[in-house]
């Protein structure tokens, strides 16, 4: 089936604290630049994926609110909710509107504010995209998952708390080069496993940081896309999985069984073998899970991901560049936006448009974000358009 | 066009104050029932509508832990939050669904749990989905809004309040015979209007009460409908369009624009007259909203809705039947379950299964759900299949 949506527009803000805008000051800022983008068609859809900015900022219904200050009356107005995939799935969730109504520009942005909070409150309202029943009220946090997760797969295949943080070094030289990163400078491994202990053996710079950020996306017909002028970027794929929410109640601990159903429908979709793709944006909530990832695409056995981190080859020059742009460590982590920056990182690099961090001869992606530890997969696999 | 999608299965909790169930449990209900309805088909994806169960209930990402409790793992699961539109609007972008995939079944779930939570921090919540720049931060409510917009509507047209609230009045008469209303009684206009003032001149007797519920459908191609047995809902015309949220900032502040909009499309999309729809499920946040519905969608003049009200005309057996099975004030309004409950009944009455409900002959019906004073407004015309 020919893609029937493509990118015609993208645009963001650095992710960072940013004390002297709201959330909608933020989702504005990137909507305006990625309309600017695409030539400034007229919008007849906004699609929002934030995953709680009621908690965070007392403010709900951002689609309408969106759609209202942008001056668009009469659009369609759709916020989605699925924590930390909000911003895909809503890139999900446009991508049929545009196929079902063939023609218009969708615009759709992700966005989170997360610094009108206290971090503990973070980490609380973190939780609440769990299922409550088993983690929320034991107190239990997504770091303390990970932990958990990071000690098994150190047990499971005998390796060491330093080689599994090479993932964060990773991210962080990709985002010693990109503008728009929270963290953009590189960090060595010794500083990792120095940094303050989150949960044994998880280590702060581990972690995503704490940040606020808005990505934007104008979505239009392949057509449109082209006819407004520069080269679109297509969706040759976009596939959503759920996933066993609690991590102890999966038959593979070590596995995240809604990246490989979704990642599996969505090569199927698009036709092409895993090691076809050029790049991949994934969803390293710490460095275990990218790993993890890696593993469940194919892209390494099970307990042989992180030496095919350590051994270069998920580096820009390597055979699988990941997280070009630097990651949920090093780009950020906005939850709602999360999904939508690697969309957008993922157009800069088709379009040859990544500076620094270009991938030579790019001309497929892959990017993966999820709620939580996966309770919700999204992968999407973009193109150079031709 | 042809209808993309069908309605294949209903079903839904009574509303009411529900101590004993979460707000997953009622959703549970609620789908169990529509999929048994529906000959339990297999499910490939789940939405859900909800308004705000983080806050309400400490639980958020509301789709994936429905597919995972449902036994669904791997299906696509989204949760949809557009304030109390959120259960049409997650109607709406499953049918986006049905219609982009051309096969198989797809679940969809509005609910709310209110009662967890004391009064005041549910109309708290509420002003959530409004612009809290406006709004939240001067501490009124939306029944203070509507009580600006009924004092409004009777100096502008010389209306006395016992006759606004014949609306409500409707309501209750009809809920008296749904087994699932909150409030299965009738009352009498003077009974409103000698109740506790909220807002003057907004009666307690003239708002929503707050409560607990779910509902839910199983959305199909209409063949498949067909062909798992009994006789489809079709989907006619499925249509959102956003407003200006302020509505001190609305060109017309005794208007509701997003319904114009929408309805104006839907209509447009259906191919038929809104004279020529059978009975109208509106959302009557209180009864000035109501009649101002009536006058948006052209079944009375402006200032004349309250006319059609007194003159019998909204009750079953006058020209235009509204909220056949209560409405928000008799059935009850759990925010992001209403705009489900809306279609279920729909659902019903086009199967001739509204007991003594049923409006004779019923052909075609349109349904509105929108977020708090019309910041979204979603339109669903469905109609009998044949």
């Amino acid at each position: 089936m020919r893609p029937q949506a493509a990118i015609a527009g993208v645009g963001c803000t650095k992710v960072g604290e940013h004390w002297g805008s709201s959330v909608l000051d933020l989702a504005v800022e990137a909507c305006l630049k990625a309309l600017e983008d695409a030539g400034n068609p007229d919008v007849r859809a906004v699609y929002v994926g934030n995953a709680a900015s009621e908690l965070l900022n007392e403010q709900g219904n951002l689609a309408a609110l969106l759609a209202d200050v942008l001056a668009l009356e009469g659009v369609k107005a759709v916020e989605i909710r699925a924590g930390d995939a909000s911003g895909a799935l809503a890139f999900h969730q446009a991508c049929l509107d545009v196929a079902v109504s063939g023609e218009g520009a969708v615009l759709v942005c992700g966005v989170e504010k997360m610094t009108d909070v206290l971090v503990p409150e973070v980490e609380r309202i973190g939780m609440l995209f769990e299922d409550a029943r088993c983690t929320f009220h034991s107190g239990i946090t997504i770091p303390g998952l990970c932990a958990l997760l990071t000690k098994l797969y150190m047990s499971s295949y005998g390796v060491d708390y330093e080689d599994i943080v090479l993932f964060a070094v990773n991210d962080h030289e990709n985002a010693s080069r990109n503008p728009y990163a929270q963290y953009p400078f590189p960090i060595k491994p010794e500083a990792i496993v120095r940094s303050p202990l989150v949960a044994d053996p998880v280590r702060l710079l581990d972690t995503p940081g704490v940040g606020d950020g808005a990505a934007a996306i104008v979505i239009s017909p392949p057509g449109e896309a082209r006819e407004a002028g520069g080269e679109p970027v297509l969706v040759l794929a976009s596939e959503v999985a759920s996933g066993r929410m609690n991590v102890c109640e999966r038959d593979e601990i070590l596995s995240i069984g809604s990246l490989r159903t979704a990642a599996r429908r969505a090569l199927e979709k698009a036709r092409i073998n895993v090691k076809d793709v050029d790049f991949f944006e994934l969803h390293d909530t710490t460095s275990v899970i990218g790993i993890l990832a890696l593993e469940d695409l194919g892209l390494a056995e099970p307990g042989g991901g992180w030496r095919l981190v350590k051994e270069g080859g998920i580096a820009i020059g390597g055979d699988f560049p990941v997280n070009t742009m630097g990651g949920l460590k090093g780009r950020g982590h906005p939850w709602g936006a999360t999904g939508v920056y690697q969309l957008v990182e993922a157009t800069w690099q088709l379009r040859g448009e990544a500076g620094d961090n270009q991938v030579d001869g790019a001309e497929v992606g892959l990017a993966h974000n999820m709620a939580g530890l996966g309770s919700v997969s999204c992968v999407h696999i973009l193109a150079r358009g031709r």
